[in-house]
């Protein structure tokens, strides 16, 4: 959810930030309220003919999870270059074809924007460049196969997309729509 | 998750705490990494007769949300004491067969750990007692209905716990096995 514009910095993190402000409550007396911020990301929805690329991550204190291509926006990064250079470090794929699929910001105390993009047409163009902290195979699946991954309790995609993805398993109108939505 | 034991405190809050450790990477480099830690909190399945206690909930800076009767524990409140405690203030009901179901801490970067308890046989012994940033109204519902309220990108519950809901559509048996881990 969007912090409000009257909230103020009050401790910055590494990844995340603390912000409060004066919140008027329903009785008229103000509490002081508190959401934090984390640094937007962007993620990918990376086609390989017609297949998606899943990667399978390990970080140095977090065991073996599923996710998609994307991570963490540099310092004045526009989103797109964001999702370009994460899909080819992490992968070393790259596409002419990207399009922006939407902002994904859940409901809750924590301001965490994710910028969904669909890369068509994905060729292998390079080499992984991995950091320090990562270790990531990459695996590509049909899109009925992507659909299960909302079910892995350690999938990590915006919180919203596994919400559609299960819905897509109990709806076939869904699922038809979010394939659309997704480039498939 | 968890967060490590030799993390230290570096921000306390309102609600979130920010904490700081060293971590060593794969090629044997160190990196500061953070967490966050939310105060524990405590949610019923608050059972009349053969339905479930919903809240449907508004707060100063929130819209209308659906949720389980719960909040946050209070500095040395037990988790069963907080559970009787916010059924009683937030819906005036009481039980006195409260069951210990689990604890739901789901994976990522903020430890938020959530003592889930079952109340069988609820009876309404008192009013509300809300506080000025609650306006709380209660609804009785099915298992069945209950469980679509997973699919309200609004309902606020135990992340792994909406993961058992979707679950439980999608599957006939792990619907059984919910329902009787919930008490039902």
């Amino acid at each position: 959810m969007d912090i409000p514009k009257q909230a103020k910095k009050v401790f910055g993190g590494i990844i995340y930030d603390v912000y409060h402000w004066e919140q008027e409550m329903f009785d008229g007396t103000f509490e002081t309220f508190e959401m934090l911020r984390r640094g937007p990301t962007a993620d990918v929805i990376a086609w390989v003919g017609d297949t998606i690329i899943i990667l399978e991550q390990e970080q140095p204190n977090k065991p073996l999870y599923p996710g998609l291509p994307g991570g963490r926006m540099e310092p004045l990064e526009e989103p797109l270059e964001a999702a370009k250079r994460e899909l080819l470090e992490e992968t070393g794929y790259a596409s002419e074809d990207f399009t922006f699929v939407g902002e994904y910001n859940p409901p809750g105390k924590i301001d965490m924007r994710d910028y969904l993009f669909i890369a068509k047409n994905c060729r292998l163009t390079d080499t992984q460049h991995l950091d320090a902290g990562e270790k990531i195979s990459v695996t590509l699946v049909t899109f009925e196969a992507f659909l299960q991954y909302c079910r892995n309790p350690r999938f990590t995609a915006p919180l919203e997309l596994r919400f559609e993805m299960y819905e897509a398993l109990l709806d076939p109108e869904k699922k038809a729509s979010l394939k659309k939505k997704l480039g498939g």
